[in-house]
């Protein structure tokens, strides 16, 4: 049976999260569900996005993907479902599916309105529980996406920050801070020219050198590595780069493959 | 194999979660377990039997459902098992199962007395894992209930507190904040009389008449709705009413029906 | 097929231990993961070490337990599995996993150098996802540990501070707080001569006598007792000690077993 996972706003203090994985159950029986993250911040429908991507690629083919962060809910948003040749994703029309999907091509997009496949009683506030959780339940159980509702042509797109080359290298922006304060930028680790040691990542006033690892430098030193995402992250070594430097979401950052001074 | 549900407010920082799963995989082998939260605050019975019976309604048939907020482990306080129609209730006898379990009829309320259930060496600190954890596998392997122990007629219950019929509506107040900030009432979103962008709901400074979703009004702006517990809940869409309009657990609200002034 | 549990400091706002789990489903199936804990301090090896030895004993027999707080990550140190009599420990060889496996005896010690049971693409900031999640799994699914790569006769060990006998008891510390605000010592609960309501434990300004629960004291009143973990906890009935009494890990705890004068 498909493995189901959960991406959402829920935070855990609520039963919003559990709730969920209970209609799951009811529906699909004992059916494996993984929870990506419920800490994405409130509305927050691009840090959501940026996660499903990130994790999505290591599941198990023909996983089912439920992202919900959802401002929208109750209003007239749409239900979507998108089918690409990896996974099924699930979730509300606003974006937050469209970096995982686009990960490889869509293969078809299913407006989710067949209120069979809902609760039967679906409130105005937690589609989570009502539409999301069912939906992928019944997917799970083998029916197929299509019956789910009707094929539409067009949904919403976020846009991705694609980095800008300049004269000496790239220009880019911090997409995520992470636990440890490690900022991941939107500037591929492989970029063609980059040299261990040698280029240079500069966002504010953080500069650091790209290296292989974090304990390339001393503790507390800044450091720029090709990440586990496959993009670019400033840190400082076993310190946090996001407070100890004031990195934001969205700060311009730019990375200097060939720097002419060494500073 | 029924699946058993948690409810506590151990957090996820410390082990005390896992080591509770560790205890029913020993023996009950793979039984699903699901999280409705763990996020409970401190000792806070009242906020763990709410978010219980906001959850438990949509869990499969014969779930077993675990809470675990426990300010007298150690002391005289009973364990307990309540069974319904629909589900088993394994806790401290301190309330804490008491708005779930009342959701269909108690049939039978037992004593956990049985130590041959329990863990071999009981804690007078973590009857999470010793007692309670125990139980619900035993339970999950097909154990009869009624040999977990002595049958009682009495518990602990919790008050509801129902809301008061007034001139003008009714008198309630909040019963949860949750993690979006919106405030859910004890006020049933289907009273009698009660029209959607007519009807008003006051509770100290905020001010907001009821709307069929949070997008009814404008970002920031007040509103009431039906919320997906069948409460109606105070938001401030896409904003958090609880820091904003300074809501707290158990401040009352008013429910104006038909409110003779529009403000 | 065995169990998997789950020790790091990723915390639970990201998408790092979601990921491990699809890595994990993608090679061993619907295999059973347990998260002991996420919520350890970024890089605080000993916190995650001693979470891992007191959740572990109550797992399954033959559970293979990764623990991966990893700040050398990337660097030279070594990946490491110990085998015990009754399970298989995975993570990186920082002493993350010595006090978990020296609860039983050591009965193998292989470092993980087989890049076939890593993910085709090794990064150089998420060995949880690259290297210890699939050799976990690989393992689940049967495949035997000395496979895994090359036995090696050391690992790192943390120290555990034993406690120091005095001329009336015992010296100790205090090795975790929890969050309730309890502080768990290294002191045993069953050391020889120790007298309920009678034998007194003091750190700083916090002194307490020896009780057999919280309840025994009135709330809010200082309160010893043999916790389970097997030490001996401080704690405040119903309060937060670590807090109102300004208890740090680390601290200095004296146990006087047969105190002189009453207080």
């Amino acid at each position: 049976m498909p493995l189901i996972t959960l991406t959402t706003d829920f935070g855990t203090r609520d039963w919003f999260v559990g709730t969920m994985k209970g209609v799951i159950a009811r529906i699909a029986g004992p059916n494996p569900v993984v929870d990506i993250t419920h800490g994405i911040d409130a509305g927050d429908i691009h840090g959501a996005a940026v996660a499903l991507a990130a994790a999505c690629p290591f599941f198990p083919h023909g996983s089912i993907h439920v992202a919900v962060v959802d401002p929208g809910v109750g209003s007239s948003r749409r239900a979507l479902a998108l089918e690409t040749r990896s996974a099924l994703f699930i979730g509300p029309d606003n974006g937050v599916l469209t970096f995982a999907a686009r990960r490889t091509a869509v293969l078809r997009a299913i407006e989710l309105d067949c209120p069979d496949w809902f609760l039967p009683c679906v409130s105005r506030t937690f589609h989570g529980r009502d539409i999301f959780a069912p939906v992928a339940a019944w997917l799970a159980t083998g029916r197929p996406v299509h019956e789910a509702g009707s094929p539409v042509d067009d949904w919403t797109e976020l846009r991705w920050p694609a980095p800008v080359r300049t004269a000496t290298g790239f220009d880019g922006e911090i997409i995520h801070l992470d636990r440890y304060g490690n900022a991941i930028t939107n500037l591929p680790g492989n970029s063609p020219g980059l040299v261990t040691g040698h280029s240079r990542v500069v966002s504010g006033r953080f500069t650091a050198r790209l290296e292989s690892c974090y304990g390339a430098v001393a503790p507390g030193g800044p450091v720029a590595v090709a990440g586990s995402t496959g993009f670019i992250e400033l840190a400082l070594n076993q310190g946090d780069a996001a407070q100890q430097a004031c990195l934001h979401r969205g700060d311009a950052v730019h990375l200097e493959i060939s720097p002419v001074a060494v500073p």
